[in-house]
């Protein structure tokens, strides 16, 4: 069989994630592994989803094992709804729509909006995720500069000019820079949303995990707020997910978005998976619905995760050389290293691997030539103690090569 | 927002699932549905589940609730190669891909074959969850006629000269018909396979579900076997999935296919979910492992499924006016009803619902403007008692218009 022949022509633009084709080098255990975008498995309320699965096949097993709706479980949606609302901009449950974590989301967004050949813009750099799931659309990316506060909204306007169909971004602890745009940003690119009708992506996976500075209201929010608006009718897509806050192996994300997306979403998603797994929509919500559990859950994520965030700085400033700058984010999961021009991140990680530590190389990233020298780095996977060992080994690496 | 004019060209050709929204007309419990592809929901091992959930959380748990790979688990990999090999034939777990349900592989497997306009084979009437999918790649159907035996596998030579892509079917059990292709046309058909390399999607949620007649190998392995293959690298793609012998709320399924297959699907998998919840793949296998309660459960269903296939039959044969006739099938989920050429199965579905009684009409699943006049019953979910009674209230409406 020949099978290259017989593949779709969309297919020579795809390709391995590069994240998780690294992941797999990560798997011995004596590798130090900054690489991925883990959550602390330590950390996972365990018990309480053992009990919550417990519970819910218990009082209605038949029907958290059988075929529910694509839209998701009404519950769970109210309950999403009512955690993006703050007073005057109510979310209804109809604006919501469950997916199986929300690189779902994301995918089926570019199902229903893009077209080959079309316009996007994106933040520079901006997540690979996405990228690997847009690549085969073929699309014309121009990229927003960023800086320690995000992207640089002033650059913005200009690009709208050219029509793009719509805008990605993670406004909040950005992966892979772990940024986070200023408030006062925020407002500017809501009024040019608004002004524009910019259907504009707001990934935010991250955004409950604050560790410092003042939080910011999500665009969502301050888009509607520019507008004078009270429900969900605007042209920002809302991406959110409890694989950061609760955990991963779940899979359950959503998309807040204006009636019209999302019945297109819901139309796409039946043709993708029917619908997200019943049963884990049921364990979800059993756990997520003890708000005051919840939040507490949270609060001690934060906690722990300062915390290694702080560590890795602390042990960075120590052992890095002084060539080689960082970002200092508020939240999230990573930050972002920057080496000088002259060194290459794949040739920085075989050595770093020799040494049984690991990063992601962050060229991938970036729209165009560039970023070569720069990679991610995760903070809330590793324990203490290997935090310090791995950037230890790390530091030495980079003082062999600038 | 004007939504409509930013919408991609393709979800012109997108539309809701006719199943899915009638699903929602028959809500109310007095409704007796024969409508949904639905599993009996009283006969889930809800125990087990739960005994597994309890177990993999316990014993595992940071590890079940974290990000896992996107090929899947290795252990539930290995349970199926061993499942589907036989005598010579072994399939290897390198060649199997663990889906959010049977659905995402029949997408996925679009996603990395289809260019828009291209020829594919299916039988007529067809599965409509494939349509739904695949419609937006604009392709060229060709449909070979069915019959009682399931396709007329002589119609389907000459259809080659005509170079198509791909061919689909579900040889087994077909829905919406319940019709099997017969053991001399599967040799037949793997010939032509192995002569042509035809890439065949063997779409096989039903298989195991036999009450009657004589199993017959999965095409899959008689191509094999056609060829003296001794592992899975010939042009077969089977889909297979739990949905149907465990339960579908886990959305456990899976792809087997030659390596270079599987390993552009993975590609397309880490684009559009990253992976399968690593949760429901561990309780799957958990519950699986165990193949003495996994035979004794299936052969369980086939038992209450035979009975209810069984009364549906008789009490169609006593209640429906004799202008009507009906596949026999020897196992699966549904049958097709045929009604006299003038009826329209719409029309008369609106007569059925106001007696509380529905069905899915077959015009969906039909290549070309045919098949108005037949409707598909589903005889696995509704109890006896409401299968007679909705029979009885079918033929009562029938009888009002033929």
């Amino acid at each position: 069989m020949n099978w290259d022949s017989l593949f779709a022509d969309r297919t020579q633009y795809m390709k391995r994630s590069t994240v998780r084709e690294i992941l797999k080098l990560t798997a011995r255990p004596e590798v130090i592994s900054f690489a991925g975008g883990l959550p602390a498995p330590e950390l996972f309320p365990v018990e309480r989803i053992r009990q919550a699965a417990d519970t819910v096949l218990a009082e209605r097993g038949p029907e958290v094992l059988q075929y529910s709706t694509t839209e998701g479980m009404p519950e769970l949606r109210e309950l999403i709804a009512r955690r993006l609302s703050h007073g005057k901009f109510q979310v209804h449950p109809d604006n919501i729509l469950i997916t199986s974590g929300s690189q779902q989301a994301v995918d089926m967004l570019a199902r229903i909006f893009l077209n080959e050949g079309d316009g996007v813009i994106v933040e520079n750099p901006t997540y690979v995720g996405m990228m690997t799931s847009w690549r085969p659309f073929q699309l014309r990316f121009t990229a927003v500069p960023t800086d320690g506060d995000g992207m640089i909204v002033d650059e913005l306007e200009p690009l709208l000019a050219d029509h793009p169909k719509l805008m990605y971004a993670i406004p909040t602890f950005q992966n892979p820079q772990g940024t986070t745009l200023t408030r006062q940003r925020r407002a500017q690119l809501a009024a040019l949303i608004a002004r524009y009708n910019l259907p504009f992506i707001e990934d935010d996976p991250y955004g409950e995990l604050r560790y410092s500075g003042d939080p910011a209201p999500s665009v969502l929010a301050m888009e509607a707020e520019h507008r004078g608006a009270t429900g969900l009718d605007g042209s920002v897509i809302y991406c959110g997910t409890f694989s950061k806050v609760l955990t991963p192996g779940l899979r359950i994300g959503w998309v807040a978005a204006a009636l019209p997306v999302i019945d297109k979403l819901v139309q796409v998603k039946q043709a993708t998976d029917l619908h997200t797994s019943t049963f884990n929509q049921y364990v979800t919500y059993e756990v997520a619905r003890d708000e005051a559990f919840l939040e507490a859950h949270i609060a001690n994520l934060r906690d722990v995760y300062r915390q290694r965030r702080d560590l890795m700085l602390a042990t960075m400033e120590e052992h890095f050389p002084e060539e080689v700058t960082w970002t200092r984010p508020e939240g999230g999961l990573f930050l972002m290293v920057t080496m000088p021009e002259h060194l290459n991140a794949r040739d920085v990680l075989k050595l770093a691997l020799a040494k049984d530590v690991a990063f992601v190389p962050c060229d991938d990233f970036f729209i165009g030539d560039t970023g070569k020298n720069t990679f991610r780095l995760n903070f809330s996977n590793a324990r203490p103690e290997r935090i310090v060992e791995g950037i230890k080994r790390l530091g030495a690496t980079l003082k062999e090569v600038v």
